[in-house]
């Protein structure tokens, strides 16, 4: 069934490769009409490069595959909520929808930049939370 | 002399260079040990891609050059105040000093997302923000 749970386990692969690359483990999917039209993991260390993170290496292949810039009918799901950076992108993007799995308390957008998604997106949250959050901790408990 | 004004100018003739291809005119450069080591400017429509923001691609460029993803002793001199998704991107490379010009009233991160820069990174704004302004208005008069 493609429901939130497929999709999100898919974005789940995604964070199992860079967790196998010894990066931050968050994958990404985004998804146009039931179908993944693009996926991507955390890429920073591997790129030497900060804004590498899983949602804008998405989002910059969406809209490749779309051949536009908005994601207005797409749906983004990411293990780990995004951060500032991330949001402000998925809000230039305006997609009609973010799932996220994990809440990330201190590096979260809905904390420090809670209005920077577009006023349309509607979100979801909490769902394989428990495995999103299971891989991060299992990451930051091997580079200890 | 290589002051605040010399880079900005400098980061206005990146503007210009967006103005030209029909890009919302903002510009960056990345200077460390008074050197300019990276430019760019915006190339949204270009590049059909959101993320494609001057300082995104100023940030990716400067740790290209240094070979790190750090750019903690480098300044950012851009246009135009920083958008949510811009400042987070410059809070996770933790520049030393971000310089803008004109601000922006209603994408500018000082509103929306005003604590996603490093703490340690100093903030300068205002430096030939008239000129920086005017490049902006002017590109909103001829698109409409």
């Amino acid at each position: 069934m493609l429901d939130d749970t497929y999709f999100m386990r898919q974005a789940l692969i995604e964070a199992q490769r860079a967790y196998d690359k010894n990066e931050v483990p968050v994958g990404a999917v985004v998804v146009a009409n039931h179908r993944i039209i693009a996926r991507a993991h955390n890429l920073v260390e591997t790129l030497n490069d900060v804004t590498a993170h899983a949602e804008m290496q998405a989002i910059t292949a969406a809209a490749n595959v779309l051949g536009g810039k908005y994601l207005t009918d797409c749906t983004l799901f990411v293990t780990v909520e995004p951060c500032p950076m991330c949001a402000g992108a998925l809000g230039w993007a305006q997609l009609s929808r973010v799932v996220y799995g994990a809440s990330d308390e201190k590096r979260g957008f809905s904390k420090s930049a809670p209005s920077v998604l577009h006023p349309k997106t509607t979100v979801t949250s909490g769902v394989l939370a428990e495995e999103c959050a299971k891989l991060m901790k299992a990451f930051f408990e091997k580079i200890r």
